[in-house]
């Protein structure tokens, strides 16, 4: 069986594989509307929340950035777009599809969003939102979200983050955080299959709900979900295991949760400098670490033989890095992963001592005190 | 565990729930695109037609019925909607978001749609496209869809058949039949949890493509799935499980499949007038039978503490009807369910002769040779 460390899907943890192998509950029950509700709550407060503002679409991520678009913007709006990449480029050409003006932040790949810059561009130009990844996934970069946040506040300006790949990974508190959309997908560190979305908003971003969207409708969903039901058809199933994965992150606690993604992608950078390879993104997300290399497909394929699949570059970045996420998973599998990195390092011709990355890793596991 | 007749979700066959139970795999692997590839072969199998117009999408089949609104009309094109309950209502409102102008063909609930009254509105005000559900689930009515095909081809006009609940039920030949756009969901007849939809269409509808639509876009999906990819994150699971549900409707063979569901509808139907009860619809859809009472939710109710859930009526039908599903029902739960429905209509007062909805049942699988 081949080990996933892809930005997307993660792994199934058995708790969540149980429920989704059971047979299904109908979604006009008390049974179903109690297990949301539930879900509803452990939601809350992984963002530690009492606001009801958040709906779940049955859909990829992608689904719910455009549910933030056609939600909160009309056409015409302006709105600030940091572009650090795929997903920065996927937030230009959904604003734009949809009418609306987009001011381009472009930065060089691997680069990450200056909120300095970004006050500048909206005394420039006021805009009625930026919209940025937390975490964009493409090349490993993170963007400062509370600082945006922060920068956004002093203007009249929605922050919306897409946080596909950082919900579950970063203790987001969007109201001490000052974010006002945040969107989800389940395939990441909400340990599910792909097929549900999330998208969650400030009362500042709620008075600004249009009702251009229809399976989209942030509006519709809230009147029926805040009571345990759907407008459409919920993705029952991952509804059901969702309570699962929520409740292991709150059983972690989120301050862990992040903290051990922080370790285990601190571990894994430190040891691939060792092992002679550099980190791609200047300020590295805590979720995926991209490496530079040259050899990259090469280092890529000689992972898959040993079963351990890890993504490569998209587009541009094709050939030039490869990715790991640290999404959902264990320390030890982490460990396991530097391991046969070395191996294959070597095995391709690298002047890799073996074990020399294994223990820049586990030293700075044992330092941030998580072994 | 309670065993659910309703007309979706249906109960999930072990074959697929073995399936969705498995650790999950990654979507850009050769594993997953030659199960994608298969699954498009075995969906052509279903249609008996060789076309690769067809497309997946994440989400309920609302989504899918939102793509063939955007993706085959344009704001301002006329469409004539069957509106005969409350999808037909749902296309209705679909379209007129859309910026459609909605010629309305309304329904008493439970009548089905008569070709000839198409032909005259249509001749009387040209559409683009006529717009109708195969088997309206919300009155259990059947809108005879042969017919309708071939008055669409009398004239310049889209005939676009929500195939919901009629997907996996009859055998459906789109060519044959004249039909240009399908819809279907999975947790229909496709014996999936929701979550995943399709929409098929000819290459009359083909000539109609917009780009208005995002992550609904058909153009955008189907460069990627004939190709085994996807443009946005697909539903892995469901996809993979997809594979198992139609190999076993295509070892059943689509001819049988159908026999199944008409015979195990007609002795549905023969057995409730026996016990003194009367379909709602005139010409009654056999996925799904909606039966006449003013004592539906008691008889529900006392079906429910039996372990045996069947859906009851939404809206004006609330408290008038209770709908039981034949999608993916084995004939011995059918005559399992028309059992316990005496005993409660017994319990309840009503006039019923133990063993004689059993009797009427069994009688018209044995004559129509199913047993």
């Amino acid at each position: 069986m081949e080990r996933l460390f892809t930005p997307g899907p993660v792994e199934l943890p058995e708790r969540v594989r149980g429920v989704l192998g059971r047979q299904i509950i109908h979604h006009r029950t008390e049974e179903f509307k109690n297990a949301f509700l539930e879900v509803r709550e452990l939601f809350k407060r992984l963002l530690e929340s009492p606001s009801e503002n958040f709906v779940f679409f049955a859909s990829s991520g992608t689904g719910a950035m455009e549910a933030a678009i056609l939600n909160f913007f009309k056409e015409g709006d302006r709105v600030l777009v940091v572009n650090g990449g795929k997903f920065g480029e996927r937030w230009m050409l959904l604003a734009r599809h949809w009418g609306l003006e987009v001011i381009e932040y472009k930065l060089p790949l691997g680069k990450s969003a200056d909120p300095d810059r970004i006050r500048e561009m909206l005394r420039e130009k006021p805009c009625k939102g930026v919209l940025f990844q937390i975490s964009e996934t493409s090349t490993g970069a993170f963007h400062p979200y509370k600082d945006i946040g922060k920068v956004c506040r002093e203007f009249d300006t929605l922050c919306v983050a897409d946080a596909i790949t950082a919900l579950g990974v970063y203790h987001i508190k969007p109201e001490e955080d000052n974010i006002d959309v945040i969107v989800g997908g389940s395939q990441k560190a909400l340990l599910l299959p792909p097929g549900l979305s999330v998208i969650w908003f400030s009362e500042r971003a709620r008075q600004n709900l249009t009702d251009r969207a229809f399976y989209f409708s942030v509006s519709k969903e809230l009147k029926k979900q805040v009571e345990g039901q759907t407008a459409w058809t919920p993705a029952i199933s991952l509804i059901l295991a969702l309570k699962e994965s929520l409740s292991m992150l709150l059983e972690e606690t989120m301050p862990k949760v992040e903290k051990r993604h922080r370790l285990i992608s601190e571990g894994t950078l430190q040891a691939v400098r060792v092992m002679g390879l550099e980190p791609f993104a200047e300020n590295p997300a805590i979720s995926v670490s991209a490496i530079s290399s040259d050899q990259s497909e090469k280092i890529r394929k000689e992972l898959l033989k040993l079963g351990i699949r890890v993504a490569g570059g998209q587009e541009e970045l094709k050939g030039k890095i490869f990715r790991i996420s640290h999404m959902g998973v264990d320390p030890k599998d982490a460990l396991m992963l530097i391991g046969v990195l070395e191996v294959v390092l070597k095995k391709l011709g690298f002047p890799v001592e073996l074990g020399s990355g294994v223990k820049a890793f586990s030293q700075r596991l044992l330092e941030g005190g998580l072994w």
